[in-house]
């Protein structure tokens, strides 16, 4: 046997085992698993670190489009840049339709966004706004078939909240085609409502974004997502849960043994509504939807990590610049939450912050650490066992940590395009400090060695969770 | 103490207690109870009979309009007549606005259709139907300090849907105003969609009703219904509950103290979709919605009477001819089961079911059927102390039972106007024989003794219930 | 109609209705309601006062021996006297058996006791230590007939827990006599347990009880009796219920449909372990079993009795002086919370209290009042319709009450033989003002106007709610 | 790298993967994995076979005694050949203490059993039925030192049911040392009372050993094990859980975040209640406890096994001859259930079962069905990384399977030493063909190719899921 790479004296990590051996690599692939596998053109040591699959973050916003004025502080470059500094090595933005908007060259548009400008591979999501006859009929299938075989759906947002109607045409096309859905779930009349009422009361500080969308807005949008799926018999992922409430719908769900799938996120394990409260308009910095929301809710949602309610743990990473008439504080968003665009940054700290307070805190095993941030996306979204393992025959996508490493999360770390984090002055111990894609390191030892170009985008299978459980209505 | 009429003889039945003695009548109020009061105009002897308040419907239709061509079977004349002999002194149906209306004009157009014409007493519900600034700002908060101190929404029907943000105007206009929110709870999008896959697979037949709303759909509706009135805190009631799982939304929305009441009818507990399966088009006198569904659901919904998860029972009468071009057999619901109208008649035969199904077989106390058939609705709707209960003060509205007289359910024994009864055959033990309202028997000794007009419209108080818990978002 | 009295121009509350109507009274008994009942030989002006039936207390502990040295403060005289003053016309203490005693004796034991001593109405519940064939073969079923139709069984306290197989005995006895069970579920094993290692710890101050019986020691006992009564298919009341997991186990059964029945006390609803810290012994005076918890248990009792898992509220009135070698403070009681007796004075502060926080805080109605403290005690215990309501036929037992008066509850006020109240200082609002038992008065705008031997021992039918359901294993 | 054996051409799956590759094996450990590892001493085909790593079965009973007369039917020899034909490369069977006995001997005269005459590797669990101060300060601690790092505790059987104090204490001892206590949860007592009544009604057959421990008794001791392990603050692993009731105290336990883990079994999946209703005695044939139940029950323990509540999945093998005087039909045994032994084989069936009804039925993962037959054991007691995967450094413990063979169980394929099989007739499609223990075959092409003493005993580390929550009571 011959390698291009190994990779010694690490600790292995896959989603069930832990073990110390070498890591042999040829050709962009893993060839080989071993005591000791000799020689290779370039021997790595990892001695005192952590071998594990690279990252794989399956909800990230890129370049996208955001509203008159506004402008995503992300693009590809920069995006898939502070990615692989995070220890990822694949990410899976979303390319999203406009009404009218045919789809097929809304994934040509992403294509030429993404194309020669990523450090880690890619892959995308579509975004399914309209719902005309041409998209669901034609266009959709035939993308499924090309290997763009997730969608996800917004129950809110002006523009792109899709009625009850037309989530289950969307998920009549998901059965039929064996994609897997993805559904924001947050009720977008009462956010309307409540903003309404709040902006007559003169709350229109960032603060007010958070009671503007309490929890049973997202718990009735959950449970309502989770009934249209059970109707058409297709799986459903409920994207970002941030809290028990929803939570619990989704567990109600799985234990009558419907196929719902669960994500949360950072945001929702440390930052809570009390984040929102900055002077001025620093709460803008933090507001996303579903919002954070107290200390109870980021203690649920441990508890789905822990108990499989939530096999995905993502980034939700959606940025915009801070202090810019072009991000978060444009001067309509001066004027009201409703205004301030809704997102924030995290590609970049999504796996230090779940390392530090999940394995070292002891809430979760180094094994359920590999599941949530890279195993189970690959799994879930069509991609194993090319990607989300080390086992003979996947890529070569290894992040190399240093477990004991602790670094203060800071703005001056991150290697995005904002101007802030919002996770800033939070301590972590453990810390990524290579980062191999399909064999070639694109960070190392905290420097980027890599160029952009040397992500790849790619093709998907169909999710092996998607397939109906065939207790359907019809 | 002088008395027109005194009831001797009998056990009298209150929500609470079960008394042998005398009810002494003057002025068409009760004046006393005693063991004995001597001697009166009139006196009746109710030996070995119960003597029980009145029954109170509080959920008729009469002389709605209900689509192009079709006639609601019965009017208030016929809808009261039917009322009485089933033991009811008191019906309350509903005041339909139709798009565009003067909810005034609304209510003075059914109070045309009724004034004169009842043998029992009535008072109104409102259907909000079109929920312009003039209806929701103006009129109904008038009509509400009129009197009329409940209104329904619908969640589904062509042309009567709510959007979610016109069920929140709806219910913030309640809780100002402190009227009851009423809700029929179905998805309207999602029986859309699985009726137009059912009759694309030429599932036409009245059967399909059934398949077409099943139980996720009423559940994920009354999820949604007391989502929303938990954001505007504001108390709802959740009509004609026909399962176990719409009925656990209810029930862990009470665990959670929200004020969320929940009520079932006798098509739910005797009843199921295999009613619908008739020959030919003969389903068709079954169908109304939600629909009949199972056993199981039939044993649920008995738990919820017995637990208090639902705390009145009603009939839903909503009757349509069977055998005829204007009734459920139009030549467009020959088509499809989409054009059969919905409602079956029920105002008669409510009582007799819940005695003999649940007195007779030891499901419930008498107590308890008092309380679900009368006192409830009284306190829920604002008639108490007036209506619902054998005490000093309130109304002589009495139906004496005959608690041992066996009857099997027949169209041969009913008064209303409809040409089949959906409980043909059904054996029962308990019939009201006598009953009177406000002092004067309407049927007596089964009987017709009253004349419409006899019986009178009754203004509401708010509703006691309908109190905001103070636990809202805003 | 003559009457010896009538109460008028007060407000009359049962279970169901509040009424303003007249109360005739003759031969002790209520013989008529009415608008205006006419002359008497006394007129009872109670305007502006509510009326109301006499509390019960299903639950005291009068005249008990307490293990060597330690005597019960209360007897029946003072203890009845307590319980006038408190606004009840009735209490059902306990005939408590000790290993190997005759359960006949313990009873003519009691009734020696009580017989002569009483101001208001008692009866007896047994409590069953001894299990011997003897006992449950013979004595038992013939004190079931002769009127003793309650027993109580005890699944902790030395000398007095009875092992599985005992209770299961029990309950078959209850089953077959049709008897209504009432269980102290607490695990003894566990608090032994618990008080050695606390013991061993230095930890013996008062404050220490609390922690050696913590919340799953209740509701592990609670499951296991309510598992056990499954098994022999008997209703069963679980007593005393302090907190939100205890009571889960009684809202699972009933929801199964079980008849499992709850009982909680205002040391659930008022008090919390914080009382126990007082300084050097003060602790000591709120020592009982199961202890005060935390105000989230607080809450969730709260619960439980607005959405019927309690049905009766008692005081588990078990009274011991507090500064005495007899009572609470016993040299053996000032070396460890486990030689500390257990018990607290509460049967002249029940229904206050409840009426307070409860009545007047909104948070259960005024007509719930009255089942919780009165109407369901005599449903539950065989006592119905001749106790527990305002009703033709009913025994004249009737408490006035101002439901203005605002009281700081004080030992100065109470009337028990107890050197203490626990529930000091706290203030209420609404005061029993008379209480009349069977006609006559024995307490008189706060006066004592009646005579020990007033009251009299009652004879008790078997429970309705002691029916088995059918559902049993064998 | 040199290898005496490579397995190629084979599909390996772990817990988490599923890769094609070689497997070398150096020393009796896998020391790569690679695509392709050269040449070795042999080369092992296995085209179009999964390559798994061997089942561990941690729930065997060998050569215990059984009571007067009674043997069981399996020793160690025939015992582990059994297993090896079953696919296992490691048994955990118990070494049973009895009343007095010194627990240090009884390890020795298991091992005295064990030593020389096994197939395959095994190790011990502790069974605590003396819990003397000698026994539970002394003996234990130092046990769990030398590697006996379980132990099971009984809460039924005759001379073998601990009170909860003995819980409590062997618990703490749990607590203490880092041990993982199992327990057999079913109420001794209600077995008793419901076996005499049986009994007393002539209900004596086989048959009836089910209804004399319905599902209550097993909720209800489940519910209390945990109950006694939160207070203590000790994991706890609830063994052959056989329905939905049990499974749910389990379930609720984990979700409060509690170290409850569960176990079930082969006859919990494909036996039911009406396998006892044999003719004659053949019932007999399918005693066991807890005994099989129902349709539905089977179908709650899928979900268990699906949802993670179930983490291992054992065979409870307890082998007992069926006809044979010191088997199931002793001349007591013949006279009531009460007398039957109680237990099954499985070692042998229980992974072709799961597969079949598991993997191949599409209810679980092939890697779902590793971590329940092998990984997951491995981990809960404190074998692994050195058994229960396939993995660099790992025991080559390895099973090779035809996934394609069908096969129908039947007594005649059996290598125990048991006269049945309750699986008689089940077809399954799967079958362990080879069994590689540390790099030797013992069972290779379906043939006994190793020799008794191949099997070796295995010391244990603590198990890391003993760890206490640190949610306590003291």
């Amino acid at each position: 046997m011959t390698f291009d790479t190994i990779i010694r004296g690490g600790t292995i990590a896959t989603a069930a085992d832990t073990v110390k051996c070498d890591v042999g690599i040829q050709g962009g692939k893993i060839t080989a698993l071993g005591a000791n596998l000799g020689e290779a053109r370039e021997i790595v040591d990892a001695t005192g670190h952590l071998v594990l699959p690279g990252g794989i973050d399956s909800h990230v916003h890129f370049a996208q489009p955001s509203g008159p004025g506004i402008v995503m502080a992300d693009d590809f470059e920069s995006g898939t840049r502070s990615a692989a500094f995070g220890g990822n090595t694949m990410v899976l933005p979303f390319a999203v339709q406009q009404k009218g908007e045919s789809l097929r060259q809304v994934v040509k548009d992403y294509h030429a966004k993404a194309d020669g400008n990523c450090y880690v591979d890619v892959s995308f999501h579509l975004v399914i706004v309209d719902t005309s006859e041409r998209v669901l009929g034609q266009e959709l299938p035939a993308l499924v078939n090309d290997g763009y075989t997730s969608f996800k759906v917004f129950m809110t947002y002006e523009g792109m909240a899709l009625s009850d109607m037309e989530m289950l045409n969307v998920m009549a096309v998901a059965r039929e085609t064996g994609a897997l859905v993805m559904v924001h779930a947050e009720n977008y009349d009462a956010i309307r409502f409540l903003t309404d009422r709040l902006e007559r009361a003169g709350k229109t500080a960032p603060f007010f974004h958070g009671p503007s969308r309490p929890i049973p807005i997202e718990r009735e949008a959950t449970h309502r997502a989770i009934s249209l799926a059970e109707l058409v018999d297709v799986p459903v992922m409920i994207v970002h849960v941030s809290n028990g409430e929803a939570m619990e719908e989704i567990r109600r769900a799985q234990q009558k043994g419907l196929k719902v799938y669960g994500e949360t996120c950072p945001q929702y394990l440390v930052l809570t509504e009390q984040d929102l409260e900055g002077l001025n308009m620093e709460g803008a910095k933090y507001v996303c939807s579903p919002p954070p929301r107290d200390k109870k809710s980021q203690s649920e949602c441990w508890k789905g990590l822990q108990q499989g309610v939530f096999s995905v743990f993502s980034s939700d990473h959606c940025p915009f610049r801070y202090d810019d008439p072009q991000g978060k504080l444009t001067p309509k968003g001066r004027t009201s939450f409703r205004w301030v665009p809704n997102g924030i940054p995290g590609v970049e700290t999504r796996l230090p912050i779940l390392f530090s307070e999940g394995v070292k805190k002891g809430r979760i095993s180094l094994n359920e650490f590999v599941a949530l941030s890279s195993t189970n996306h690959a799994k879930t979204y069509g991609l194993y066992p090319k990607k989300g393992t080390i086992a003979v025959g996947a890529d070569a996508d290894i992040a190399i940590w240093d477990p004991d490493r602790s670094v203060t999360i800071s703005q001056s770390l991150m290697h995005h395009n904002v101007d802030y984090t919002p996770y800033e002055g939070i301590e972590v111990t453990g810390w990524p400090v290579s980062t191999m894609v399909r064999g070639r390191f694109v960070v190392r030892d905290g420097k980027l060695t890599g160029a952009k170009g040397d992500g790849e985008y790619v093709s998907r299978d169909k999710s092996p969770l998607a397939t109906p459980s065939g207790t359907g209505m019809f």
